[in-house]
């Protein structure tokens, strides 16, 4: 892991590193928050944000203002790049919803993205765990959030990996991929149209199919009213919101009147979602 | 005034405009936050930010977090753009340091930049007043401050303009222009060689030439001890104290060890900027 840049924020350090991902095969970069507590030695939690589509690792650090209440409780806040760069698979980049910027934190299986494209693995087997480890992070508590194609990765992750997380929270997000336009698109290009291999991947399903409520300590969604890609069908909170009542697993959904998709949503709830973790990751 | 976009922001809204501009003879666009109190009709202080070099009207909006207390403290913030833009001045964004992004918050006497580089005037005859009349905003009462070359700004804009401020305040100004390479090079393009011509555009020499402390209640300044642009004298903050303490001006110099020029620094000390400006507006 090689320093980028390092910046002073709220008495702890904002920090941009690269690496070379052994999951990824192709150079990755990443974010991480190191409150005042953790460059004292003290061993916090990490808590991993998701962005969404078009997002990189700079992206959450810039607009949220997580730094001012993650140094006040404690927390490192990690922030992945958004999908493999630089693999060189041909039109790569010619959608913005799809290949670059466009991992939805899956390990594709269909050629030719199931080369790169392995955001699930590089995050679990390698990401995540060598933070802990290289920075003296807790590694038996930590927690996921994330934001419309990371909100989505951040439930499925929690939904696929019992145990690993902790507390677990989102933005707006993509609730029922294999209901909604970007979940299709991805999950065909990805998985391929064989559209049985998709509900392992779509937190609506996976919810569902749960024996008992698995975070029996409670999830946190908000999603904003005024977000133009609710209207148009692509985060379906009502389809997860009944998924959780069937199985007993307590979510509270808040539908908040005005706000919009983007990162002045994010920043107006974000000290809420990080007393969340905290309560749960330092309790 | 023509909006762009608005995105609901901590109860309050964060809009972008863009409007003809008589002062600078082209389009500009300009960002306003109104906090909860204005949407509901009180008659709130306008406080101003001047960005620094290269930013634009979105910058401060994205990365400095300061809606938050801005909404607690019933405080409108205005983020003009940094320069006017499309002019189509022969090279006239071919330095990040000069013309575009680059007006150093004052008018222009030389050609080409004399027709349309005139920010002091289209704030101070424009801009402002328009912005407190159209939305209903506090006439009696407004701050100003800014970032490096805003910061530059704020403390020569409010000395250059007695009474038109309450409140005044600076992140890494650069506070002795004609001292500095940065100043050199934009006001020898903006007023000629004749540096007699310079002195009313520097914050130090403006303030020793006070008969007596201009602002009585107090100036505030922050400055990173790991600036590299500190060490590089372009800011110079030491002069302006000592201009400050000659005329007996109080001012809150803070040196903060480990910070940088960036953001993160601003946004790790907005809210105490914005509590002075509170303290000084809202009595």
């Amino acid at each position: 892991m090689e320093l980028i840049s390092a910046h002073a924020s709220f008495g702890g350090e904002q920090r941009f590193y690269h690496h070379a991902s052994r999951e990824i095969g192709l150079p990755m970069r990443f974010g991480l928050y190191l409150p005042p507590q953790a460059l004292a030695g003290q061993a916090v939690p990490l808590l991993t944000w998701l962005a969404g589509l078009t997002c990189t690792e700079e992206t959450f650090a810039i607009k949220a203002g997580a730094q001012r209440v993650a140094a006040e409780l404690g927390l490192a806040l990690l922030t992945p790049d958004t999908s493999p760069r630089g693999a060189g698979v041909s039109g790569e980049a010619d959608h913005w919803d799809f290949g670059v910027g466009a991992g939805f934190y899956l390990d594709a299986t269909q050629v030719p993205w199931s080369g790169h494209w392995c955001m699930e693995s590089y995050l679990l087997k390698e990401l995540l765990p060598e933070v802990q480890a290289a920075f003296g992070l807790a590694t038996d508590r930590q927690g996921l959030f994330g934001h419309s194609m990371g909100g989505h990765g951040a439930l499925t992750l929690a939904l696929r990996h019992p145990g690993v997380f902790t507390s677990v929270s989102a933005f707006a997000p993509i609730c029922a991929p294999s209901r909604c336009p970007w979940g299709h698109k991805a999950f065909t290009g990805y998985f391929g149209q064989d559209e049985s291999t998709w509900a392992v991947h779509d937190a609506s399903a996976l919810m569902a199919a749960q024996p008992r409520a698995p975070y029996p300590g409670g999830l946190l969604v908000d999603q904003g009213l005024g977000d133009k890609f609710l209207a148009d069908g692509q985060l379906l909170p009502e389809v997860f919101e009944a998924a959780c009542a069937a199985v007993g697993q307590p979510l509270t959904l808040r539908r908040q009147p005005g706000y919009d998709h983007g990162y002045y949503f994010v920043a107006s709830f974000i000290e809420d979602h990080l007393r969340h973790h905290a309560a749960r990751l330092n309790p």
